[in-house]
């Protein structure tokens, strides 16, 4: 991490810890490594982040339901997933210095340490970077967490604390399909917490080992599907439109794009400019065997270009790997395709067969699999493939701050310098959305105003009420909160009725009255 | 239970399967005792009632800040508040059958068993309700989840999964009063995720071992600091105004009734009716030795009588037991204490000294923790006492559902008889606002105008629209799902631009501009 970058860090953190966004948890009794809290700031800030992404997913389209599903589930769904018996890091020890670490960090740790350590044979590439000793044999960790459900502690009654949200949605897929009267393609979202036992956890809040997840599974038809209901499958090659509504002709890829288009939409609306952001494709021998596609949306955060979200295209390995091991069927009948299928002629039916077949065949499967996938189909049946955003709460939260804040060097009239310390927040997601000043508070009438004007506003928004100090570090204390507008009530107010809006980032004030702020904010925040 | 409680529970838990308020977790794999999900409508009303909360407990003050805290934190912080020594239920395990019981239960299984296990004895009270067979000596099972963080599965490194939210807030007294610019009298206020591992999970959502819930802690200055400070101390037999704004002279029963009172109010707020709750205040052998009041506020579910939230006055013990254990010190400073301990005479404190140093006898306390405690308090330092309302979300969501279902039976014209199912929601917490009911969907310009009004709703309120069927069908459906308001747009909204807004609860149905139904929604629900 380049020096400036690490200063900037600090710096952010000091704020934080000082205005009340994030501390340590169980600070008191010496921390815990890999939890943070979130403060009085923090909290509003996190939670107009889960708020806002919820608008977007869920109750501003017509296409997604929620879900808000336990942290601790049935221990088969993690066998299901792959999480029980992959969801591991490799684990070494040194055999004399007794430090455990991760067998893939220890390039990191031994770069990280260089200049200290100086004297350690390099020439062991699994040699300790600490003392040069010999290290164990690597043995997978698993990160969940573990603990036992109920009054007996067995292996019987093991569970564990999720390492994701999504796994729950392919869960409860059935019951969600067969409740919301919503029919593929539809999407299912949760937002919660989840825990990685991480090694080292790091980076601030960047890699906890507990966190918060805004995951959707949007479930889409198999491209054959799409081909027998529409005669052909969309592609990117046929340039669709991704700004309007989804098409039905619309393949996997498609789609993909579509919600990739949707996430930079999403961080475009709550202040995090494309600019800002880089969309890094997964290589093939990137992928997860399932994937046919993933995309990471990235943050230049201070210590490093790291991952906020990532849009995978999963297949449909998840809901096939819980109708396999619940014994389920989690396929869905789509009326309209059978009668597609129904449509056809024979000789039609047999070429679509075929070039199936060859299409399976090309991605390394079987004609028995194609064929078993094809007889469910023509019957109107298929298991639902997924498209993925899975974004993380406190990562996002961690970028804005780091996007909002800035040290900006303002010069008076007589040419002397002051720092002006302000969070750029968009007003979406502003922990506080307007301060109310009473110019002054020892006038009654001019108080009593002011109080009119804040609970005008406390009634839809996250508003502060301070009447202490001079006006000027007033706005102060506000731009280091990153509250986007300070409304000040003053002796003109009461002559008529305007109160003065000063803008956080300009530091411009105009005046206005109370109707058209309230029309302002409305407009700006919603 | 009698027979028509359990059949309206029944009755109510199917409709919140089939319409996707709350599953079984896991259901797919044979579901997890205690453990409940929240589908499409369930988490919508779940979210309302903790956004309801938040809006009224924090956002809507001056004198509360928010805190997001961790699920796992520090374990001393469960050794201080007691959880880790005595928060737990006694098991006992029948030596024939095998079965595990609570020994304070076998009572009321036995009662339950009663009609069905004739012929066990009962002349053994501690005999298994099931066989008969000899029970085990009792022994404390303690309900916290445990779990081991980081890679080494080691004594030192047992963690638990938090019982209540509260504590993470004493934790975090520190940072959040240096940090929030507030002074007590102020509180902190949190929600989320709590686990128990309850032997014997019941009563549909209410007794979980995941829960959610909703906590606030009020501080306060000890009564000795208010008498300093005012002179005397407010009490209850003054006969305070307790709806207006909280005073400097209200001693602890007048916060704490202060409190009993507001949280009425918030029920009163989101539906739930004066009439429908019980206060239990709690007599004096059934208080924890640190507690000085405490009221339960009790809902009638179909199984019973049950609390919905307690408030307790806790004085300074949860402050007190974290300053020991961490070492830290959680008290605060004032310094018009200070000055106000000055400006006494020398009589007068030792007057002061002697009749607390009475008083603290009275209930049982040393003269020396007394003049310890004096000794700090004539410096302008104390640490606060606490009011705590601590409820239950998914209690509070049940409560609601309870409170909310209804079946009604309707007469037609002719006389023939149908029943209507409805959840009366009030708007506030209902998951869905408002429907738009195109009247047809083959006129593109009525659904074009319905499209119109469904932009200018959704982007407030969640807003469902519902193009198919008849309309009658359609706003039955949404009676179920608890919609207050449906908005049906025909052929004389194309002429004069009003809708039909038809009431959920009267089914009366009314003409109104676009216009005066925002207005209407936004004084209705907010």
């Amino acid at each position: 991490m380049a020096e400036d970058n690490k200063s900037s860090l600090d710096a952010l953190s000091a704020l934080c810890k000082r205005r009340g966004f994030i501390y340590h948890s169980s600070e008191i009794y010496g921390g815990m490594p890999g939890f943070w809290d979130y403060g009085p700031l923090g909290c509003e800030l996190k939670a107009n982040v889960k708020q806002a992404w919820w608008q977007f997913t869920v109750r501003g389209r017509e296409d997604v339901a929620g879900l808000d599903a336990t942290i601790i589930m049935h221990p088969k769904i993690w066998k299901a997933s792959g999480h029980l018996d992959t969801f591991a890091d490799p684990m070494t020890m040194c055999k004399q210095c007794k430090k455990l670490m991760r067998a893939d960090q220890i390039g990191d740790i031994r770069e990280e340490l260089g200049k200290k350590a100086a004297g350690i044979n390099p020439a062991y590439a699994l040699s300790c970077p600490y003392c040069g000793g010999e290290m164990t044999e690597p043995k997978p960790f698993n990160l969940m967490f573990k603990t036992v459900v109920g009054p007996i502690d067995d292996p019987s009654n093991v569970a564990y604390l999720r390492p994701e949200t999504a796994q729950a949605i392919f869960a409860q897929f059935q019951n969600v399909t067969a409740t919301s009267r919503m029919s593929v393609p539809y999407g299912i979202a949760q937002m919660g917490k989840s825990f990685r036992n991480e090694v080292t956890p790091r980076n601030y809040t960047f890699r906890s080992r507990e966190f918060e997840q805004m995951e959707l599974e949007f479930f889409i038809p198999p491209d054959e599907a799409v081909e027998l209901l529409c005669g052909h499958v969309c592609t990117l090659a046929d340039n669709p439109d991704l700004t309007g509504a989804p098409q039905p002709d619309w393949g996997w890829e498609v789609w993909h794009r579509y919600w990739v288009e949707q996430r930079l939409a999403f961080y475009r609306a709550i202040g995090l400019p494309e600019e800002s952001l880089h969309l890094y494709w997964q290589k093939g021998d990137e992928l997860a065997h399932y994937a046919r596609a993933c995309v990471d949306i990235e943050y230049a955060f201070p210590f490093g270009v790291q991952e906020l979200e990532g849009i995978a295209a999963r297949s449909d390995f998840d809901l096939t790997q819980h109708q396999i091991h619940s014994g389920k069927a989690l396929d869905v009948f789509d009326e309209a395709l059978k009668n597609a299928v129904k449509a056809k002629t024979p000789e039609e039916l047999d070429a679509f067969t075929a070039k199936t077949i060859a299409a399976w065949a090309a991605r390394g499967k079987s004609e028995e699999d194609a064929r078993a996938f094809l007889a469910k189909l023509y019957d109107g049946k298929y298991i639902p493939h997924v498209i993925e955003p899975s974004a993380g709460a406190d990562r996002m939260a961690l970028a804005l701050l780091c996007n909002a804040y800035d040290e900006e060097t303002l010069t008076d009239d007589k040419g002397k310098t002051d720092t002006r310390t302000v969070l750029r927040f968009h007003p979406a997601i502003a922990p506080i959305k307007a301060a109310v000043l009473p110019l002054v508070k020892n006038r009654p009438e001019l108080v009593a105003k002011a109080r009119e004007v804040f609970a005008a506003l406390q009634r839809r928004w996250n508003t502060f009420w301070d009447e202490s100090g001079a006006i000027g570090r007033r706005y102060r204390r506000m731009d280091e909160a990153g509250t986007p507008y300070c409304v000040t009530v003053d002796f003109q107010t009461l002559e008529d009725g305007t109160v003065t809006l000063r803008d956080r980032d300009s530091m411009q004030q105009v005046r206005i009255s109370v109707p058209d702020l309230l029309a302002k904010l409305d407009a700006e925040i919603g």
